[in-house]
């Protein structure tokens, strides 16, 4: 324990109700010594850290002076949560966070009822607010009774199309509602994005010393019912920042711009708020990620995501890695190409670390467009420079393009459009549990007209699959790779264009066929092994293609063996769907084929490591090995009237 | 041809080429022939009318400015595309619009060069305009090569995050980019939101004479390069009309409001602003959908869409419909319900008319939400609402459902909040064509654990459906029904709660079975007629549920003969692909089956007849006789090497 902090005043904070007998000064202890306590947790975890540094003082002074969890307090993509977390009750357990039956990294409605709303991806809190906020309107009656509604969104978050549309909605139902912009003045990595910049502006123009000083007294200027009050309170500050803002355009009123780490003024805000608002209100803070933590603040993504790390130091304590990552694979594989070929552009969605565009963007600056938190813009601003001839490279996750995925239908795969998408963190992806899972991008991409879907059994295969998009203009293409590390494999010295819709044989065996269509080859490799030593050599193939399916592949292996088995790191619907309609089709049904096809579960799975994540799956060796014993040994026959 | 109008004029306008060439008071003689041409040419097909007789003279404009199809015109939804049809080569077939080999209703690549991104859902156009622009200036070289990017948008479509999505990243990468605000003051139905009330108050704040009169001035007002020019017009303007917008917050140039309607404005703006722009520009032209023909300027809809009718009177020559539209039984069973259960509220996203909610709104105008044109804060709203205690239906078209998957998946099924959504247009829709076509949704939900996915035999099997997601607290609930009129048989007085996860045998028969999951029952009762002529007596099925399946009811109509025969209006990943699971886990395919699922086929159908469309999938009872012919007289063995 000796590394835990000195806590005296936080260790009395046993839910949000013993904040309501603190005095004021006392809840700012409270708030250093809850950034203290978030700190040294985080050190032991890893996980995100700087977001929650940044809105300490918020989360204290929003728990102490509204009635949580009557009033419903919703964080926008919650990588913020974990000061929440530790004053709603699960302090005692946020040493496990983001760990395999621990808390979540994210907040979540199962774990506590002071998350009334889960989130993991941005830009929701506002939507579901609202959505409250009519719910009480109308006597809506969950337990408990419902309060206020309470959104928290990042100026990164708001960039995103839905939380416009939020407003713009909000705005015009004027119901009592508080939208409280966290404004950090970066979202994940660089700000990007004319909000950012607006937002900047507003902040710029005027000096903080006297915002500050101005805000301090909102208070006493606020005498009328808020709706009036807010608008008075904003014409006082309106002389320090810009005149008119974005956010009373769209109905709300405006309380800001506030320093989000002053208690005084934070208190002196909410309790106004609190008291008098009749309609939307937005209040505005400006905080500073990572904040009261100089390694986080320090550092180029402010402590955004980290791994355990060294409290003194802020050193952060990796596992040595063996294998280059995928995703760095999939980078350094299409800045080779883009070295050859000027036509190559890219896109990110937010994530230009996440996707290793990073990279990219050093070496093409001008090439490389984030379009902040936007997959939808992102889609068909692909798709148009696609028809004006370049060839881009749509880099998202998985779990992010379902964003995008009208636009994927009715800009790409409707007008052919050769754009190409990278899909990152497909299948399990660990820590970040169910809400990031690439579980469906096969199901909903292999359906479409049109589309080629590979998925890389290996580093060495993904660097081919970026050379066979490349390659690929007639039409959208797309590959997957998951989180991680790669397998290990020699990396060829030049990618390669696979020819579409071939398959390849990768050990010839008998009786039984195992299709496997991604990164679980290493697994069926394994289980291949394992087998070996019972005297059964399965014949192993990587489909590399979901769509077009390799038909006379897999028409062979159906041929040629007693059995088959498909095995994929996605949900129902994807490639073991399409194989098992090319063999009813073709008619191999009919007179029999032990014919198994090895999926995602139907059930959304908690963090856990990702090894972890597939045992749950049943999607590791010893899974795929237990399933051709069963199919081969312990055949359940159904009894059949025969004509 | 006694009832085409005289267009002198427009009949030598062969190609925009030909616009060169005339006068300015040439040009509004062809606006007007143009107007008379599309009032003409829509009263023998029907169709999208307002939206094109309130652009008709920004289309003249545009293409006697610009130079298309070199500069890039892209029109939003593009429902307005029609007298830009005829100006771009494609008199001769305008009076095929929306009709079985003619012209598409809405832009597309395949049909002109004129239609360089093709649209029909809303709010993609300054996406697509952006990537000509940033394609053209990293020298993109598509045919013919990129000249300027000019994107013409609704207010209604400004409404979605999508759009400002793109005008954030625009106003961030400041190419040169055009877009043209169509400010008609209204979008489909009603004007909704905030954001149409800021555009209503910039528009009143001044009177439009002046500001008329002002911008026929402009020309001579914007001596500088324009972004400076414009600002300076802009600044001219700005006490007529509010200080500030929205736009320039983002990076945009600001000119405008112009009248839309007046050539003489247009004509002197759009030339000043292909002088002069040097970097994202947005014209705001105030429009009147309809304008110009008095039934449309006078109906509610402002001749939104409509069937063929008489050029005089403007009497729609619609079909006497022998059975009430799935939308009217859905809503009516809606109303029934709501009536008895006060926590009931619906959600449209632009469609109250489309969905029937127009009918719930105006018996419950308190629990209807009209959103705007924003699915993805709808469902979001939907789902905070079910967490808020409140039973929210959430009625979308099915393609629309998709500009809102991942709230789907992240808000709704992840968090497994009873939502209850009502996706209309399930299935091919006819003269919409495939962008509107309702091919996805079976797969994309189904997938969802936790979800329960309905299909709806007939309009009473609807209500029962209506009533069953009332009754389903537990998670998310969706039911699926086409466009168009039910099959006509008697609605229940009351709907009842179907058994989650039941379907019901329709026909007892032998050696085949033919499950169907929707209203292809009827083809497959037709089909079942015609083979009891040929001695062959099909079991009939409706499986209601494609999640979760009917496990025993399969099972045994598997075991129970010598083939099984899945039927349904969607993609493949859907119900076949979940009962070809549940088959080869049962082994059920290890000693032979005869089992085919007709699904959907693997291309994008073009608009016709939705029974021709159906025709083209092989949907049809013709089809599935074929089939079952086939599987039972005809069988492809596929040689197998047996153990």
């Amino acid at each position: 324990m000796s590394d835990r902090p000195d806590t005296p005043l936080l260790d009395r904070v046993h839910s949000p109700a013993d904040l309501k007998v603190l005095s004021d000064r006392e809840l700012e202890q409270v708030a250093d010594e809850l950034r203290a306590e978030t700190i040294s947790a985080v050190s032991q975890t890893g996980g995100h850290l700087g977001a929650g540094l940044g809105v300490v003082e918020l989360t204290v002074a929003i728990h102490a002076v509204f009635d949580t969890p009557r009033d419903r307090l919703i964080w926008d993509v919650s990588h913020q949560c974990y000061p929440h977390k530790i004053l709603t009750g699960r302090r005692d357990r946020i040493r496990t966070l983001r760990q395999k039956d621990g808390l979540s990294g994210f907040t979540k409605r199962s774990e506590s009822p002071y998350d009334p709303f889960g989130a993991a991806h941005s830009s929701t809190s506002i939507s579901a607010a609202l959505g409250f906020a009519v719910a009480r309107d109308l006597g809506g009656a969950p337990e408990p009774a419902l309060g206020d509604a309470i959104a928290v969104i990042g100026d990164g978050a708001m960039s995103a199309g839905m939380a416009y549309e939020a407003l713009n909605n909000a705005g015009h139902l004027h119901k009592r509602l508080i939208v409280i912009l966290n404004d950090n003045e970066m979202s994940i990595a660089q700000p990007v994005g004319a909000m950012s910049s607006y937002l900047s502006r507003l902040y710029a123009g005027a000096p903080f010393q006297e915002l500050k000083a101005a805000a301090k007294g909102a208070v006493s200027l606020l005498p009328q019912p808020l709706q009036h009050g807010a608008r008075r309170a904003k014409d006082m500050l309106k002389h320090m920042a810009v005149g008119g803002t974005l956010f009373e355009e769209l109905g709300f009123s405006y309380v800001g711009p506030i320093d989000g780490h002053d208690m005084e003024q934070l208190l002196a805000v909410l309790r106004t708020v609190k008291a008098r608002a009749d309609g939307p209100i937005l209040i505005h803070a400006i905080t500073k990620k990572g904040k009261g933590y100089r390694p986080a603040e320090l550092a180029d993504d402010k402590g955004h995501a980290t791994a355990k790390f060294d409290m003194v130091t802020g050193e952060q304590k990796k596992a040595p890695s063996n294998a280059p990552s995928y995703t760095k694979v999939f980078a350094q594989a299409l800045i080779e190409e883009a070295a050859r070929d000027d036509k190559i552009v890219a896109v990110t969605a937010a994530m230009p670390d996440g996707t290793g565009l990073n990279l990219f963007a050093e070496r093409f600056p001008a090439r490389c467009f984030d379009v902040g938190i936007a997959e939808q813009h992102g889609v068909t601003f692909c798709a148009g420079m696609a028809a004006g001839g370049m060839k881009p490279f749509c880099a998202m996750y998985s779990t992010f393009l379902q964003r995008g995925y009208d636009q994927v239908v009715h800009d790409v795969a409707i007008q052919r459009l050769p754009v190409r998408f990278a899909i990152d963190r497909a299948g399990l992806v660990g820590a970040d549990g169910a809400t990031h899972a690439g579980s469906f991008d096969v199901a909903f991409l292999a359906n479409l007209p049109g589309f080629v879907v590979m998925a890389a059994a290996d580093e060495a295969e993904l660097k081919h699959m970026v050379a066979t998009a490349v390659a690929h203009d007639d039409g959208p293409i797309a590959f997957r790779f998951p989180r991680g590390e790669g397998a290990g494999v020699e990396l060829p010295e030049r990618g390669r264009a696979l020819e579409i819709g071939k398959g390849r044989i990768i050990a010839e065996g008998s009786r039984i066929a195992l299709l496997s269509f991604g990164t679980r080859l290493q697994e069926v490799q394994a289980a291949a092994e394992s087998l070996a030593a019972r005297g059964i050599t399965p014949t192993v193939a990587d489909a590399r293609f979901a769509k077009p399916l390799d038909r006379e592949m897999i028409l062979t292996l159906a041929k040629e063996h007693e059995a088959l088995i498909t095995i994929e790191e996605g949900a129902i619907g994807g490639f073991g769907s399409h194989v098992a309609q090319l063999l009813a089709e073709e008619g191999v049904f009919d007179t029999g084929l032990k014919y198994r096809s090895m999926v995602l579960p139907d059930n959304f799975i908690d963090q856990a490591s990702p090894a972890d994540m597939y045992a749950v799956a049943k999607l590791n060796a010893a899974d795929i090995e237990a399933k051709v014993l069963a199919v081969l040994g312990v055949v359940q026959l159904v009894e059949r009237r025969v004509r």
